[in-house]
């Protein structure tokens, strides 16, 4: 699997983003270039929204600090913490903190893109015309962008916006947890067309055998495909970046990563989940047990293959949701503790609706799940596939106040 | 689906078992066949094992219990309650309890077994030359019988000593929430070789088309087939029993039941599983947060496929193992507060070995899942593919002391 090839370049990577997640797969990822200098440049850039932060007075690193806030940049690069959005953790020293978004990514042929969705938009405009024309990205974003129009990856609209391939980094992962270096594992999904024409993937799945070939930026969800883009080929002084040296990128003894072909998959899982989470929740309220429970989560699972399959086309595999952290490991976690199944539970077991907790819980912030159930019904109302999805159409249709958790069985029974 | 053909007979369906969960399927059963008067007879009989049983002082039913013990045939026959194993459940009036084994099983083309494993051997031998030659048989049991020589599954030695073809059931089911009509879901694989001859299936799968052909009624481990017996044709006269039929035979609003063909996977899910609660409740234990335990969960379900694939042959479908009710789902709730589970997570909390939690916990009663655990790398190191099965083979090196918990990323790392 190990290349024999002398590249005489190295990959550059740059972290897009360095909020709780962003820093913690900065510390990844730069743990990794220093232990495959063969393949990668060790100096990680991780691109920061500059804000002056006080530093905590109990911070281990300033014994007497000042009362004048601080670049959080020179906080990050002097003290190896990013004392805002991840404290208490130490980032290894070749992270390199850029408050320039132009000059973080300059020359980084693998950008790794991880910052709240809103942002996208405005950072690929900078990013345009700034970033080599052969870079590879990985969208390490949660959600999707539903409207009625249609359904769009953020990995989608970063490819699109800014020309390049761009893959998915999906799994059960609290970005805290994994910077302590607790157990999880990931799903990468990466397969740009020409992967497969320099290296076979480890995995051993066969990919399209092209270079610098037409490939589709995006698929719209009535099938047709807009924005094909020429894809710049990676340039042969560069290590391949195939599955194998992908996986040496993420993969820690504490963050096991799979990599599969199916950014779609990888993508859904994370945002479709929430409905789930809060169906979860609803049966959870009704003191029905953990069998009821898990038996939402089955068909909840079921449904977000179904809504891949026949929105996002046959490169969606069941089993990127089947077998995958991003698919059914990352549901598990959304309903033992997310606060989108504890939010539904706490609805139904008070005789609330779900706003009232919602405010009261989560204090200014609002819940994914409910958003995300409105905008996918709101879809499929429009496609006119409403009833092939049961269970998202039932918990919008209790989110409404039109049918009660109770009536999930029968609801459920009807579609199937 | 439905059948056009008038058929002079109907099935007769007899419940071998009576205890918490027989009884519940009974009741299920027994509410079907008041529905579905076309294809069954109404009457259910069920064979309870006699027992003296006190009537409880408080049950509705007798006011002025005598303080002399009953046979629980007649209390349940007169009460329709079966007071020692299923109380304050009504149970329909069409249910026949009946201690006589011989007896109840007369003329029954269906014979459900629902009893623990330790009496399928002698009941098998009571049974023989006593049953109806064409009878079906479906296996309710979980868990199954591991030794060096090899794995049988429960339904294989009910189908091998009967000389009929037997089927499973298994889901994510606790007998007394069933009873009280909480949702569930629950998977029933059957797929005798007849089945296709006379009606295609619902679910679309082809069967081999085959009447009273020699069917496998055991595949040893090592790819033997043994115990080829001629399988008596179901007569023309009874309606089929394809899947539509079984359906009708145990769904219910509350119980969503699923067909699928393949018997080894359903019955697996329900055995292996329990080696994974311990690896989750380990991991627990370490405080290290949903998603370890939701990794091990996903590592622990692919190891399920994979032994069922190794072991069982090209039938068993990995589907069974992750999107039906008797995997993924009977894992979730095994992995949320069964016992395995809990045991495993109070031995690493509180530093002890797991014997003794189970000694303190359980009275007297011990894990499942240590058993299993310790059969299963038994014959999987006789087969020489322990380290192809990383976590059962990491949970019984931490069971005999060898492995501390903190060590299964590292483990599964080196296996994966
Ligand atoms: N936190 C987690 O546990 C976790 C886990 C998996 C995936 N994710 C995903 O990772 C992504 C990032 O989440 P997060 O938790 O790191 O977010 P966060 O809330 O911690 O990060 C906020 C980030 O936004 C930046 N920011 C603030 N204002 C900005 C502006 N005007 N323009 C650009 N950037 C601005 C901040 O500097 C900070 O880096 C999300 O899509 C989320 O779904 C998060
Ligand atoms: N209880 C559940 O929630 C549940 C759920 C799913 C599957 N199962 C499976 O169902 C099967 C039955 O479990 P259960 O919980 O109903 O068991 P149980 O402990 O409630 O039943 C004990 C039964 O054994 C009978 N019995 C006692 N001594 C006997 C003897 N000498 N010979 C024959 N029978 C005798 C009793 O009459 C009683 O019917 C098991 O294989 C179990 O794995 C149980």
């Amino acid at each position: 699997m190990a290349s024999l090839a002398v590249h005489s370049k190295k990959h550059k990577v740059c972290i897009v983003g360095s909020g709780n997640w962003g820093t913690t797969i900065a510390k990844v990822v730069a743990e990794n270039t220093q232990q495959h200098a063969d393949i990668f440049e060790s100096e990680v850039q991780m691109w920061v929204f500059q804000e002056q932060v006080h530093i905590p007075k109990d911070n281990r690193h300033y014994k007497s600090a000042s009362d004048q806030p601080q670049n959080l940049t020179e906080i990050i690069n002097s003290v190896h913490e990013n004392v805002k959005y991840l404290p208490d953790i130490p980032l290894p020293h070749n992270i390199v903190a850029n408050p320039d978004l132009v000059a973080a990514v300059k020359d980084a042929t693998i950008l790794v893109f991880n910052l709240p969705h809103q942002f996208i938009a405005k950072i690929c405009q900078q990013l345009q015309g700034h970033i080599v024309p052969h870079a590879r990205g990985i969208s390490c974003i949660k959600g999707l962008a539903v409207s009625d129009e249609g359904c769009e990856l953020f990995s989608e609209r970063i490819g699109h916006e800014l020309g390049i391939y761009c893959g998915a980094l999906s799994g059960a992962n609290i970005a805290t947890e994994v910077a302590q270096e607790k157990f999880s594992e990931t799903t990468v999904a990466y397969a740009p067309p020409e992967m497969d024409s320099r290296h076979p993937t480890p995995s051993g799945t066969p990919l399209p055998d092209a270079k610098g070939e037409e490939i589709d930026m995006k698929i719209l969800s009535d099938g047709v495909q807009a924005g094909k883009k020429k894809l710049t080929p990676l340039p042969a002084d560069y290590p391949p970046l195939h599955h194998g040296n992908m996986k040496k990128l993420f993969h820690r003894p504490y963050f096991h990563v799979y990599l599969v072909n199916d950014v779609a998959g990888v993508s859904l899982g994370g945002a479709l989940k929430n409905i789930v989470a809060l169906a979860a929740g609803f049966v959870s309220g009704l003191g029905w047990g953990d069998n009821a429970k898990a038996a939402v989560m089955r068909v909840g699972i079921m449904e977000e293959v179904k809504f891949g399959k026949m929105f996002f086309g046959s490169s969606v595999k069941t089993e990127t949701f089947t077998e995958q952290s991003c698919g059914v490991a990352d549901l598990i976690t959304s309903c033992s503790g997310g606060r989108n199944f504890r939010c539904a539970r706490m609805a139904v077991e008070e005789g609330k609706a779900i706003g009232v907790i919602e405010e009261r819980e989560l204090n200014g912030q609002s819940l994914q799940g409910t958003s995300t159930a409105y905008e996918v019904n709101s879809f499929l109302r429009k496609e006119g596939k409403e009833k092939e999805f049961p269970l998202f159409t039932a918990v919008y249709e209790i989110l409404e106040g039109r049918h009660r958790p109770e009536e999930i069985p029968d609801l459920l029974n009807a579609g199937g």
